[in-house]
C-alpha cells in the first residue's frame, strides 16, 4: 500500500479510486504489487527474498548497460538502485545468494534498505533470527551503514544515501532500526503487520501525525504540491535526458539506435536469418550443444542477449567462443560490458536476477543449470511467468537420459510442474531445427519466459522437421493416411518413436504416425484445425516422454511415461531398464491399439466439450 | 565414490565389487549416495547444500532427543554431526538459511567441515565467489577454526575437531583449505572433480602415495585391518551403548520403552483414536483450523511429533496451545526438549532440515508455510520423496481460496507439481474427517511424505465423509445409480460441486453424483474394483479443482479449473469471478453430458490400455 500510495502522490496512473479498491477484483491495487498491472510499479514483488535479488538484477543491468553505451560527456545509464528488504527478506537464501553475488560483483550503485524491526510474522525475531546481518553483508564484501533511530533520524538517513553514494566499488547497504507500526497503539508488533488498524487506533494515529482524524483518503494540497514538485523535477530530469540521448545520437549513431531498439525490446532485423538449420543427414548432436550452436550463431546480432550459468558453464554450453564475463574490471577476468555471467550456484538468485536484469529493459537474460535444478529457482521462475519477462532458462541434462549422476538429478516431475505454470513455455526439442525453433519463440516471445529443456545425449536430425513448423509447438513428424495409432512425443523420445514406427509395421502389422510437440504450450494456442490434423480424430493416440505422464492425457488416449525415480548407469542401459526402446514403445502401442478398436466415435482428446478459462 | 570406499573398509555391506559397478544400474553405488539404497549411508545427497542443511537437522533431532532422553548417569544421545561441505555448498541459498538457524540454535555438537579448495565446476572460484565464508559464519553465531594446509596437516586436522567439541554452545566449522584432486596432474583445476583420471595420472597417483600402479581395486590387509580395527571399536561401543540402554529401561522404564519404540518407527497403540471425527450439523471449518485440531488431540500421544512454521504460525496453526518452543535454553524462551519449531523464513531449508531430523529416527517433522511456497523448496521436498522420509508439509491457504494477497500467493501449479513427484502423497481435504485422515495416512506410511493442502476459508462439514473411507484416497460423497455425470473434486470445491447437484437437477434435469479425490496417489493404489466404484464406466465425468487441470484427465472426461494466475480480492468475489460456483460448474457439466452422450462404449478414464511402470 506504501507503494502504491506513493505512486498516486507522485502523480503516476494510480487514483485515490484505486487506493480504495486496494486488494479488490480487478483492481490495479492487488494484495502484493504486479508490474504488469500497475503504472510505476517495476518488478513484482511479495514472495518474500524475490524484491531483493530483483534489484541485484536491475543493479546488473545498470552496470552494463552503462559500460556498453557511456561515453565520455554521455553517461547516459547512471541511475542507482534502490531497495528495502525487512527481516523476511533477510532471512530467504535467495537474497543470501543474490547479497553474496552483488559484493562479488561490486554493484557500486545498488543501495539497499533494510527495515530492521526486529519483527516478523511470528514476533520478535529473537525466536528464529538471531544472526549479524551487517556483519555478514560485511562478509559479501558490501559496505554497510546503520542508523540507529530510523523512526525519527530523517537526516541520517539522508546522510547515509549520501554516503553510500560515495563508495563506487561496493553495494552498500543501511541498517535502518525502526519499529514497525511507528505511531500505532500496536507499535513494535507483529500486529501491525498485514492487518488494519482498528477504528481508535487510526484516529490516534492521525491526531498525533497533524491529521484530521475524521476524513479518509484525503490528501491535502500542501503534500500533493510537494510530491507533485518532485515529480516535475524528475520530468524535467527525462526531458533533459531525452536531449543528452538525441546529442548522442549524432556523435553515436549506432549505439543510439542500438540502445533505441532495445527499448522497445524489437530484436534487429533479419537476426532470424542466423539461426542454424540443419538437414537429416547432419550429424547426431546434442540439444545442449545445439543451444551451443544457436548462441554462437546469433550472439553478435542480439546485443542485448546476455547468457550465463549456475557454476555449470561446460555442462549446460551457454558461452560462446570469445565471451567476455560479466566481472568488475579489478578482478581481471572480465568487465561490465560483458556479457557471460558467471551466477554461481544459485539457482534461485539467478532466476530472480534475471527477472530484474528483464525488467530494466536493455537485457535478455539467458541462464543455465540442470533441468532437475530449475526446480531450486521456482519461487522466481513462477514471477517470471507472473510478471511477464522474457528470460531464458536453458535447462540441460534433462531426463534419466542424463546416465550416470542418477536419479538425484533425474528430473520426473519438472516438466509437469512448469507445464502447469501459466505463461511459461517449456520447450523440449528433438533436434536442431527444433531447438533453433525453440529459441525463436523464446526470443520474439516479449513477454513470456522460457525454459529449454535440453538433452546431455546425442539426437539424430529429423527428416521432416523445419523452424517453421517446429514454432507451431507441434506438428507431424512422419504422415501416415492409414495409420492406426499416433505415437505423440518430445525432444530424445521422438526418433525413437520413428524406430518403434518400424518395429510396429514389421512385426505387428500396425501402422504408425508420429508427432512431435516441442512445446506444447504454443501448440494449444494454434487454431483447432490444424491441432487435429496434428492429433486427429478417429485415430488412437499414445504418449511418449520419458518422465511423468502427469498432462499427457491432454494430447493422447494412453501415456508411456516414468512415473517413478530414474536409476543410475549409462544412459542407453537406463533406457533400456525402463523400456523407452522401440520395442517397448511398439508394445504399449499395441495394446492400446487392441484397446481402443470398439470405441465409437474416438475424438481426439483435442475435442473437448467447453473452452477453459485462459 | 569416496563415502563407498569408507562404507566398504569399515566393514558394511558395500563390497569390491559394489565399488567396481560404480554408477551402474540396478548397482548399491549411484552417482549421488541414497539413503534408501545403500547401507551406511544417512542422507541422501548430491543435489547442493542438501546435506549441509540435513546435518543440521541431524543435530537439532540429536539435541532435541538428547534432551527427552538423557538422564543423569545416561548420557544416552550424545553423538557429534559431522558433514563435509564445499565451495558449491557455500554458494547455495538453502545452505545460508540452515547455517543460520544452526547458529541461532547453538547447536554445540554440530561440527561442518569445509573443503575450501577454490574450486567449483565454472573454475576458480574468483569468478563468483570471492566472500569470506568464516566471517559469514561467525555473523550466524558460529564457532569458527581454520586449518591452513589441509593436504598435509593430519594433525592440525585432529585438533581442530578436538577444539570444536570442546565449544558446547555453539556449532564450529572448520575450513580446510585444500587441493582438489591433490597428488593427480590436474590438481588444482576442476578437471578432477566429475571426470576419471587418465590412465598415466592414475600411475604416477597410486606411485606417489605407494600403492602398485599395475593393481587395481584392490586393499592392502593391512589397511582392511586398520579399519576393521576402528570397525570392532565402534561395535564394542554399540555393544556398551545396549547394555546402557538396558540398564536405563530398569530405571527409566517409561523412557526407554517411548524411545525403544519410536526406533521402529511404529506410532503408539490406539493413538488413531484420538483423531477428530465431525458430523455433518457440526459448523464450517477451514481445514487449516481442523489441522490445528488434529496438532492439538494428538501431540500427546505421538511425542516424537515436532511442529514448527517457516514464521507463519499463526496463518499456518501448527502449534498447539501449550507447545514449548525448542530453542537454547540461554534465549529464555524454549528449551531444547520444546516440539515446536521456529524455522524462520527459510522454507527450503526447513524442508531440507527436516528430511535430516526424520532420517535420525527419533521424530517424525511437521512443517507449515503457504503452499505457494512449498515452492521454494521443491529442491529439498523432492529428496523427501527419493528418500522414503516420513515429513509432513503443512501447506495452508492453498489455492485463490486465500483472497487478498492476491495472484503472488495463489497457488496454480503447485498440486500439479508435487502429483507428478513421485512417492509423495499430496492431500487436498474437504472436510473434517478428510483432514483426519490426511493425518492418519501421513503418519502411518513410513516411507513416504505428505503435503497436506489446507484451506485459509471455511469447509462445511460433509453428509457422508469418514476417516474410513477418506483413507482411501478417493471415495463417492453423493451416489445416485441414475447419474448422468460423476463431478470428481477436491478440498474447498466438493461442498459447491453438492450445491451444482441441485442446480443441475432443478434447472437441467440432470442428475450427478459426486466423488471427492482428496489424495489421487493413495487412490491410484486401491484395487481397480474399488476405483471403477467411484468413478465407474458408462458415466461421464468432470473434475472440478480451482487450479491447473494438468492431470485431472486422468480422472475425468472433462476438466473445469484454471490454467491461469488468480486474483487479488475477497475470497467468494474471486471464486465468482472465475466461476467457482454452483452456476459456473452446472453449465460445464450441461456441455460435458451433451458431448459425451454419442461415446459408445463410454469408459471410465480409469480404464486403461496398459499398466504404468511403477
Amino acid at each position: 500500500m506504501l507503494q502504491y500510495a506513493l505512486l498516486h502522490l507522485f502523480g503516476y496512473a494510480v487514483s485515490i479510486d484505486d487506493l480504495k479498491h486496494f486488494r479488490q477484483v480487478d483492481s490495479i491495487t492487488p494484495g502484493h504489487p504486479e508490474s504488469h498491472d500497475t503504472p510505476g510499479i517495476e518488478v513484482t514483488t511479495g514472495p518474500l527474498g524475490q524484491g531483493f535479488s530483483n534489484a541485484v538484477g536491475l543493479a546488473i543491468a545498470q552496470a552494463h548497460t552503462a559500460a556498453v553505451f557511456n561515453k565520455p560527456g554521455f553517461d547516459l545509464i547512471d541511475n542507482y538502485t534502490y531497495c528495502f528488504f525487512g527481516d523476511g527478506c533477510a532471512m530467504e537464501g535467495i537474497a543470501s545468494e543474490a547479497a553474496s553475488t552483488a559484493g562479488h560483483l561490486q554493484l557500486g550503485n545498488l543501495i539497499a534498505i533494510y527495515d530492521d524491526n526486529h519483527i516478523s510474522i511470528d514476533g520478535d525475531t529473537k525466536c528464529a533470527f538471531t544472526e549479524d546481518v551487517l556483519k555478514r553483508f560485511e562478509a559479501y564484501g558490501w559496505h554497510t551503514l546503520h542508523v540507529k533511530d530510523g523512526d525519527h533520524d530523517l537526516e541520517g538517513i539522508e546522510a547515509a544515501i549520501a554516503e553510500a553514494k560515495k563508495v563506487k566499488d561496493k553495494p552498500t547497504v543501511i541498517k535502518l532500526t525502526t519499529t514497525i507500526g511507528f505511531g500505532s497503539k500496536l507499535q513494535g508488533t507483529g500486529g501491525v503487520h498485514g492487518n488494519p488498524l482498528k477504528a481508535d487506533d487510526i484516529k490516534q494515529v492521525k491526531e498525533k501525525f497533524g491529521f484530521d482524524p475524521e476524513k479518509t483518503f484525503v490528501v491535502p494540497q500542501e503534500v500533493y504540491d510537494l510530491y507533485h514538485k518532485h515529480a516535475a523535477e524528475g520530468a524535467a530530469a527525462e526531458q533533459e535526458w531525452n536531449k543528452l540521448f538525441e546529442k548522442y545520437g549524432q556523435e553515436h549513431k549506432a549505439l543510439h539506435a542500438d540502445l533505441a531498439r532495445r527499448l522497445t525490446r524489437d530484436l534487429p532485423e533479419g537476426w532470424q536469418n542466423k539461426l542454424p538449420t540443419y538437414k537429416p543427414t547432419d550429424a547426431a548432436i546434442a540439444s545442449r550443444k545445439l543451444s551451443e550452436s544457436v548462441l554462437e550463431a546469433i550472439h553478435e546480432t542480439i546485443p542485448e542477449l546476455i547468457s550465463g550459468s549456475a557454476d555449470l558453464t561446460g555442462s549446460n554450453n551457454t558461452r560462446w567462443k570469445n565471451a567476455v564475463d560479466f566481472q568488475p574490471p579489478s578482478l581481471g577476468i572480465g568487465d561490465y560490458s560483458g556479457r557471460y555471467m558467471r551466477y554461481g550456484v544459485r539457482e534461485h538468485a539467478m532466476a530472480a536476477m534475471m527477472n530484474g536484469m528483464s525488467a530494466y529493459g536493455t537485457i535478455i537474460p539467458a541462464g543455465g543449470t540442470f533441468l532437475n535444478f530449475v526446480s531450486y529457482a521456482a519461487g522466481a521462475v513462477r514471477l517470471s511467468s507472473l510478471s511477464h519477462q522474457r528470460v531464458i532458462y536453458v535447462a540441460t541434462h534433462d531426463s534419466i537420459g542424463l546416465g550416470e549422476d542418477g536419479p538425484t538429478h533425474q528430473p520426473i516431475e519438472t516438466l509437469a510442474h512448469f507445464r502447469a505454470l501459466p505463461n511459461m513455455m517449456v520447450w523440449r526439442p528433438a533436434d536442431g531445427n527444433e531447438t533453433s525453433a525453440a529459441y525463436y519463440m523464446a526470443l520474439t516471445s516479449k513477454s513470456t519466459p522460457s525454459i529449454l529443456a535440453l538433452t546431455r545425449q546425442n539426437l539424430p536430425q529429423l527428416d521432416s522437421s523445419t523452424i517453421e513448423k517446429a514454432i507451431k509447438g507441434g506438428y507431424v513428424v512422419l504422415e501416415d493416411p492409414e495409420a492406426n495409432i499416433t505415437l505423440v512425443s518430445t525432444g530424445s523420445e521422438v526418433a525413437i518413436c520413428l524406430e518403434a514406427v518400424k518395429t510396429l509395421k514389421d512385426r505387428h502389422n500396425i501402422r504408425a504416425r508420429v508427432a512431435s510437440l516441442p512445446c506444447v504450450e504454443v501448440f494449444d494456442a494454434q487454431p483447432k484445425d490444424y491441432k487435429l490434423s496434428v492429433i486427429p480424430d478417429g485415430i488412437v493416440a499414445m504418449s511418449v516422454e520419458v518422465m511423468s505422464t502427469l498432462g499427457w492425457e491432454k494430447y493422447s488416449h494412453e501415456q508411456f511415461g516414468l512415473n517413478r525415480f530414474g536409476a543410475s548407469g549409462p544412459y542407453k542401459k537406463v533406457y533400456e531398464k525402463f523400456e523407452f526402446t522401440p520395442e517397448g514403445i511398439a508394445k504399449r502401442a499395441v495394446a492400446t491399439v487392441d484397446f481402443y478398436k470398439d470405441v465409437k466415435p474416438l475424438r481426439s482428446p483435442l475435442n473437448r466439450a467447453f473452452t477453459q478459462l485462459i
